[in-house]
């Protein structure tokens, strides 16, 4: 495999990638010499019309050109794309790649002023905890009459009804006693399921938002785990219904009693003498953002919902919004961006390094230009092609929470397209903003979907390389089973003697090796070779080069093209995960093994000094 | 070739193209027998959610399977797709084709329930007039200051700063004198380049947008020609610079004059002391939109320049909007979907049956959704595409208006892509409603570009063939020439001596063989084969199935799939254009043939009736 011309967003290729309206960015193209590529312009629409400016190489090494070209960011949103003139003709690069003719504007880099998520996103690793399961302090609770208490050891009930109403007893305070815990694993963000008040344990269907659970330990549960986080340098994300609220809210208790005379009667989206549901759930009832009192008491007003959590002394670091796909949209009314829009900018009025990331199970990315949500939940762009690829997909599409009857197949190349596709229809900060999961509270336990122990390692090993944040469910780290949403949620395991511990040790490594390479955080995306059961790809940043390999199961060892090693030798290339060094055939070519299922992480010597 | 499953927006497939809130719309999935499908969903995201709705085997064709779903009509949008199960596994159906993996949604398929455009459009075909250089009625005019005063058959100066003060002398009269000539042509609807008052012969430059330039016979030869026109049962458009009007226009010079102190200073994006100006040229400020009087004055006011044009005693049958790409683009702001969305309305109030179309050199697809423009002129999802085929493309690279450096040269291949890419990222109804054009007064005459009068009949094929409205540019149809825009601005010629009678014979045959076939206006459109040199499709109707042909040069003989002709023989097929029919090899199968530059079109017998 040849590599192609090359441009993403990051440091490597874009010099500022929040600009300022007005400003010119330097934007960067790495062309193989074999493109003989004799021009370049960068091509954007400033106000809508055609600007094409010419581009000079700034450096040459010695198997790529480096072409530098000055974009003018003219609007706040400025899409781009290089045009290249070859003997051949002339073609375009785009996020989808090199194209002949001139592709449709969709897939074009894009840079806009919005100002960027705050820096602490990219450097996380995200750990999901469903509060009533994670873990208990032994405090005195009074359970709620809807609940069903269940003993630490009690199976989920495979009933949802039943096991929406289980109460384990997991509380904030239990929480804060296990940050030990994930501090050993080497994670560093929390993001809880809902603490509001509710009459389930999954308490999406919150009566009260301006309080936390007293089952949970109440306010002063979260404000007191809030601190010990931050004490340890930790962040904490909330996870916020904007959709809908609780049927037993008091909004909707007027409303539903009252009707058109409820003072909150204009709360609620009216369908015929009843309301408007989520999905048809009676206990869900979606708000109506037409309505500026809700827009005021969820968003914008001074103390809204959104706002008041971020404030001492909760100080929560960011939202989880449920539901991001359908918030504010009913039959002819769609509100979603401007609420994404206001909940963005309430947010960063309280405080401007909160992240603001939406649940969204499809394809996001109209809504992921950058004034709203920083980024979405990456089912569509990672989980979905990773399992497709690495699970189990009979048992997925029997599990399947949102009715999709089966789960296709996938073949490497399969996965690589539909990862591109997703990555290229986004700005590239929305993609490396994204919250990657193999899993959560609503899908199977990874571990039951992975097909064997080292597949899962492969997928941990994609979650932790791959660009975006990675985000994980309690107890996947310790071998956690379920075969589908509800049976997820189960209760945490403190008896180490019942851990797989040989797992955690390669998620604790693969977290920290995340964690400690800034080309994971920060770097480029570059596809090196994609097959039927591998995909090898690089992660470059100005200081760091990784190449990444994960299989599925042996396969043919694969050639690397002599320009990766930039004429270095593989003895160079130091092993930083996995069992198996590169290998050097007796041609001097150089040689990534076939063994599999496997993951292996190799640090390449940086890029030689520019000869320009 | 192996025709696969498919999907369009036509009759054939859609029991409602224009459906209302609420509705359900049953859309049809045409599935070969090869594919071997067990179960068919259409999926669907109302209120951003996902719905799934499995569909039924509604007709068994000898081939194929007709499958039938009830698509929900929840939202003004709804994006849909086909999920397909078969032993193989699971794959879904966008207008990109069939994908293995779940693909983005910018390619779904899609419904609005926005109203559709009038239904006069579909069955046209435009001819464009540059008034000043069609006909002289021969009427007494007054020559303005910066007029050139040039005889009809002076050259167009090749220098631009000359040829915009060349002034011929055309004039609204000596356009209908010469309907005859359309008539026989076949065209029945023209469209007029800006016939304002305005300081050169292109009147882009508008300095008031109340009056038509006594130069072309003032309002009242408007008026007479719009009803001579309508009495003929043809249909008239204008041309609206709603981006920009002329620095001479006394709105511009007062501000110009009295800056801040002027009534319309805040018409105009002020630049620091200066203004902004289109594309930098200081004869056309940019109209500031976010001013509501500029609103008022050009498209909301009661009596505003959108509206007054399409009463009485004028009576146009819609705008072609100038720019359509940069209305209301201007650094921060973007008021560009408000203004269409408007301008849209106040059209619809004056006269539902009023068509809007906005002109657009590139991708338009996030503007076509069908509450604003109706659809663009469709340069880049049609005119590129074909011209990098059959055009001479460094002819195109040096005249290319827009500072585009080059053309790329394309395969039939590439073409097949761009035409998909760009057709698949737009609503069908916006498709099918582009105008489709092989040039313009902006660009070389398709005479020039065309490499040989063969070549250039496959192109006005292709024109009167494709999914669209095929608008040409007077005197095409004589074989004019011009090597860029400004030269394709030549006077009409009418002394027949000087026409190529054989070109126009062929293009007064396609423009009837166009109106005369519904499938051609109301149809879908299929691949059925594409070649470096040769493309084939199906253009399908409920009660017609035309078989089309475009070659550029000779090519083997192309073997028909045997489903194509439904068991009839291919002897039933009637060549409706051209001159080669369908063969049959001696082991009976059908074979399109190789001959080149050709264009042809062929019957084929419907399809037979269900057996269901």
């Amino acid at each position: 495999m040849r590599l192609p011309p090359h441009h993403d967003g990051s440091e490597l290729y874009v010099s500022d990638p929040h600009p300022q309206l007005g400003e010119l960015v330097a934007v960067f193209v790495r062309v193989p010499r074999w493109v003989d590529v004799r021009q370049v312009w960068v091509r954007s629409r400033p106000d809508g019309t055609l600007h094409l400016r010419e581009g000079v190489p700034d450096r040459v090494e010695e198997h790529d050109v480096i072409w530098r070209c000055e974009l003018p960011i003219h609007n706040q949103v400025t899409r781009y794309r290089f045009q290249l003139r070859s003997p051949g003709g002339l073609s375009w690069l785009t996020a989808a790649g090199v194209s002949r003719w001139e592709p449709p504007e969709s897939t074009d880099f894009c840079l806009t002023t919005f100002a960027g998520p705050p820096d602490w996103v990219s450097n996380s690793v995200f750990y999901q905890i469903f509060p009533d399961c994670f873990a208990n302090s032994g405090a005195t609770r009074e359970w709620p009459e809807w609940s069903l208490r269940s003993a630490w050891d009690d199976p989920v009930s495979t009933d949802w009804r039943v096991s929406i109403r289980q109460v384990y007893g997991g509380d904030l305070q239990g929480i804060a006693e296990r940050l030990d815990h994930m501090e050993r694993l080497g994670v560093n963000a929390l993001y809880l399921t809902p603490f509001f008040s509710a009459p389930s344990s999954h308490r999406y269907n919150a009566d009260d938002f301006t309080h936390v659970d007293p089952l949970l330990g109440g306010d002063e549960g979260l404000a007191m785990l809030s601190a010990e986080v931050h004490r340890r340098g930790m962040r904490i994300l909330g996870d916020l219904t904007l959709h809908h609220c609780g049927s037993t809210h008091q909004w909707f208790q007027s409303a539903h009693e009252l009707g058109q005379a409820a003072a909150t009667s204009e709360y609620f989206p009216w369908e015929g003498t009843d309301f408007a549901y989520c999905r048809g759930i009676p206990t869900l009832p979606k708000l109506d953002y037409r309505s500026s009192r809700v827009r005021q008491a969820m968003v914008t007003g001074s103390n809204s919902v959104v706002t008041r959590w971020l404030r001492p002394p909760f100080e929560l670091d960011g939202w989880r919004i449920d539901l991001a796909n359908m918030v504010g949209r009913y039959r002819d009314s769609d509100e979603n961006k401007p609420i994404a829009r206001a909940t963005r900018r309430a947010m960063s009025k309280v405080n401007p390094a909160t992240y603001l990331v939406g649940e969204h199970m499809y394809d996001a990315s109209p809504d992921l230009l950058g004034d709203g949500w920083h980024g979405v939940t990456n089912y569509s762009g990672f989980t979905w092609p990773v399992l497709g690829w690495l699970g189990d997909v009979e048992l997925l599409g029997r599990a399947w929470f949102m009715g999709n009857p089966v789960m296709p197949s996938l073949s490497g190349q399969d996965v690589a397209e539909a990862l591109d596709a997703y990555r290229a229809n986004a700005p590239w900060t929305a993609a490396t903003h994204a919250l990657n999961l193999l899993g959560s509270h609503d899908t199977p336990r990874w571990r039951t979907v992975a097909r064997d122990v080292e597949t899962a390692v492969v997928g941990v090993g994609l979650l932790m390389s791959y660009p975006g944040v990675p985000s994980m469910l309690y107890g996947d780290e310790i071998g956690l089973t379920g075969s589908k949403g509800d049976l997820a949620r189960s209760p945490m395991v403190w008896d180490e003697s019942r851990w797989d511990t040989a797992l955690f040790e390669e998620y604790r490594r693969l977290i920290h090796l995340r964690c400690e390479h800034v080309a994971f955080s920060r770097g480029g995306f570059r596809w090196v070779h994609v097959g039927e059961d591998v995909l090898i790809f690089l992660r470059e940043s100005a200081s760091q080069r990784l190449l990444v390999r994960a299989s599925r199961r042996a396969h043919r060892p694969v050639p690397l093209p002599p320009e990766l090693l930039l004429g270095c030798r593989t003895a160079s290339a130091a092993l930083l995960y996995g069992q198996v060094p590169l290998r050097e055939r007796p041609d001097g070519v150089a040689e990534v093994p076939g063994e599999g299922p496997s993951f292996e992480v190799w640090e390449l010597d940086a890029a030689p000094a520019s000869t320009a």
